[in-house]
């Protein structure tokens, strides 16, 4: 059985962090399966899908660690094709990657107790970010 | 056809790498599936999974790296927030990802040659770590 | 239903970035798969797979990204044990991952509009690389 849904998230920009488990887990719920895989693809070059224990301390600290390694207040070869000055944030995506897959035991995720799945919008603007959520299974 | 498991595995803390390819290919084995995927997924917002040849002076190098990008002697506003002081590990850990997809022909793991699947546990500590293997194929 | 495939892609050695969305596209088509997902995974321990606008000048900041963080002009243990001096390809392979899995929806990849599937080919030479690529859906 496959189970295709899609949804829109509103985010702030330039490394915007937001909490989507829930969404997740109640397009899990709707389609019954038992057990399976779901798969979370987010539309975009400048946006990135993982996981981590969703805490101020941490967020604070996922933005400081991507301010340190790709810093946004440089310049960059892309932002001189497109004058949009946003190189930093696909830089960021690609090194985060889109997707991720999760296992779905008994119409759950199976996560971690301290674990949330996360939209990094990346972008220098705030964004509607499309995520696409397949879950296959029984 | 959906084959699910559990697999639990013994680290050490620190950013221990564990080879889990034999394991997760006697569960494709026991799964009888000839052709599908395998997506593995580690429970937990300090550990992560991907692949590498797995030898000694690499797994020295990756420590390194990991130490020069995101090092473990430093404080992070997470270890504030639960004075564990593993902001460290959180980091490293949604930085490689919680999950990998392998293709599965003719009943094995469609692998490079010297290419293992690496549990990676990058906690402060020792831990149990608990991996979700899912199958889907015929 | 399953549907696999191999594709072969020609690579120059440190970080070739080869934009594969195409050959992918015509593997969905041919599959006839209306929903489901697109698992493509590298074969190998010095490549990786990722999204990202392919665009000459993001091809020249994500090399120079990989360049400042993972140097190739330095000295790794890996190197001492094989005497190949590629350890920053196996070190850049393992932090950018092997596999991501996409969505397909009415027989297309459901991809951002400039969103492209690429290959890095992070080895010290020419590469011929394989890559496994795995659909499950109607």
């Amino acid at each position: 059985m496959v189970y295709t849904r899609t949804i829109i998230i509103s985010t702030q920009g330039f490394c915007d962090i937001v909490d989507i488990t829930d969404q997740i887990q109640k397009i899990v719920k709707e389609s019954k399966i038992k057990e399976g895989i779901c798969s979370i693809f987010v539309l975009g070059s400048t946006a990135g899908i993982t996981t981590m224990e969703y805490e101020d301390g941490l967020i604070r600290d996922l933005k400081e660690f991507f301010q340190k390694t790709i810093p946004q207040d440089r310049s960059y070869y892309h932002d001189k094709t497109w004058k949009e000055a946003n190189g930093f944030s696909h830089l960021r995506a690609s090194l985060v990657g889109p997707s991720i897959t999760v296992s779905i035991n008994q119409t759950e995720l199976n996560l971690g107790t301290w674990q949330q799945i996360v939209l990094l919008n990346f972008d220098n603007r705030s964004r509607e970010r499309k995520i696409s959520v397949t879950l296959i299974g029984d």
